[in-house]
């Protein structure tokens, strides 16, 4: 079909449309304008459909959810509150306005889930669907990922694995019984808001989302803060859901470390500090890089470009 | 090729890197952290491969300038002062590096023309090269499209048409030698930032940015503002440029009309006021709509999604 650009920047404005009052010029114009804090987090995030999502497996609501999710989870790994995104939509013209509807609908349930407004936005041709979505966030003290101290302990806000479990499922084409958690939490990961904020209340001193792994963020943390995680996996296995998650793993014959380690897309927060909230997963060492990280198998290469 | 991302990575940020104080945690964390005014301006831009550039009639650098161009002129539109730029780009693999660097320097060329840094972004897979920019600003008063009151003036930054032609010259394969200046502006147009700023410190009542068409955005403005613009076409054939595009569109047997009026992508500015800067083109009137407006035959279907 030929999109109407008008009449669906209409229907957008409609589900983006808010009354608050920090949006003092919204979606229409050149661009939005907003009250925004002396200090602001950008971020930006896109996904690309055939790498980043796939129609066949999760609905609009999800896909929308899930890119919108993924934007906020790096405002809040920065210590900030998202305040407004913007999305610039690539689409193919072969979608119908009821899926175009739906992303938007799943974009604003995510934003609306911690408080931030769609302000604006850009709709483009493309020969494939691509969404990439800024969200920017208040902040006053910044908690980066080269805060990490000797003697911190690390904590994650949740099990990270259940994304890549929820794919393994969906690749091998196993059905939605064997685990509908692990699916839902591939299709549109449910993001530990408040454990992020729990982080900050708590005192972090380094904090990052592992978006892509815990073996790749943990790394980088551990590079730019100039000190060695040590990651205890006597201490993750005793994780509430860790002995779920590991059956799940067994039953398909995949070791549970290489979900917990190597999977990613969980948008996990993994933050360091002294007495923090979250599950304690290891401490802060002298030295360099990730250690006590054991798996059966080498990882998969890590997806360096994805 | 595939790509090392943190490699490519370390190549962007050495080249988007900078000193500026407001920039306190830039590439490389969750999100950058910047210092923002009160009030800011946020807007977003998405340019595909084949439908927005073509890397076979386009430099790398001249993809960069134009795409984040179009997102620098919409922040001034907003009578804003861009400050900082994020940037996902999705890339197919096959791109060399030296592409990559380029697309990243005729960025961060352009960016620099104004002051404005690039502080962020991120890089996906995808099956053709898509390019999203997000601009923020300083705002201080901003100024829309709804702003436009009867007996204000219209002015426009420089002659629209020049993009469209170049795009007709390029298309025919005519070769660079009829006119270098209108390829160029199509393929980077020149934007007069200076301009815009001109009509803000005029006391512009309203002002946008006319990418899609003078046509287009000027019945946008006219329908915002509940006032009607009176295009005086003889007003623009006063314009010192308009004998050497009418000449160039004669010799192409093409009414320069539809270049000026229906062409677009020379994201010249256009404002509404008195006594302002630029170049004046009409009048507002009481009523609605767009009047004044002949051209030779009806204008091709406006691109309502493209």
């Amino acid at each position: 079909m030929n999109f109407d650009e008008a009449g669906l920047i209409a229907i957008l404005a409609s589900i983006f449309g808010n009354k608050n009052p920090g949006v003092e010029v919204g979606i229409g114009d050149d661009g939005a304008v907003v009250v925004t804090t002396e200090r602001t987090v950008i971020t930006t995030d896109m996904a690309v459909e055939g790498t980043h999502f796939n129609t066949n497996w999760s609905s609009a609501f999800e896909i929308g959810r899930k890119v919108a999710g993924a934007n906020l989870a790096d405002v809040y790994a920065m210590g900030a509150t998202p305040s407004y995104l913007v999305v610039a939509l690539a689409l193919t013209g072969q979608e119908s306005i009821e899926w175009i509807t739906e992303l938007a609908q799943g974009i604003a349930f995510e934003a609306s889930s911690c408080g931030a407004y769609v302000v604006g936005g850009d709709i483009a041709r493309g020969n494939c669907k691509t969404i990439s979505i800024t969200a920017i966030g208040d902040v006053g003290l910044p908690i980066t990922r080269s805060g990490a101290q000797v003697g911190d302990r690390i904590y994650v806000s949740s099990l990270p694995g259940w994304s890549r479990a929820g794919l393994e499922i969906i690749e091998r084409d196993l059905g939605t019984d064997i685990s509908e958690y692990a699916i839902s939490q591939f299709c549109a990961p449910t993001l530990d808001y408040e454990t992020a904020v729990g982080f900050l209340k708590s005192g972090a001193h380094a904090m990052c989302d592992i978006s892509d792994a815990l073996i790749i963020q943990g790394e980088q943390l551990a590079q730019v803060s100039k000190v060695a995680l040590l990651i205890d996996q006597q201490l993750i296995a005793l994780h509430p859901e860790f002995k779920t998650l590991k059956e799940l793993a067994d039953s398909l014959d995949i070791d549970v470390w290489q979900w917990i380690l190597a999977g990613g897309e969980d948008h996990v927060f993994l933050a360091t500090g002294k007495d923090l909230v979250g599950f304690c997963i290891g401490s802060v060492i002298q030295g360099e890089g990730l250690h006590g990280v054991e798996m059966k198998k080498a990882p998969e290469p890590w997806r360096h470009f994805h």
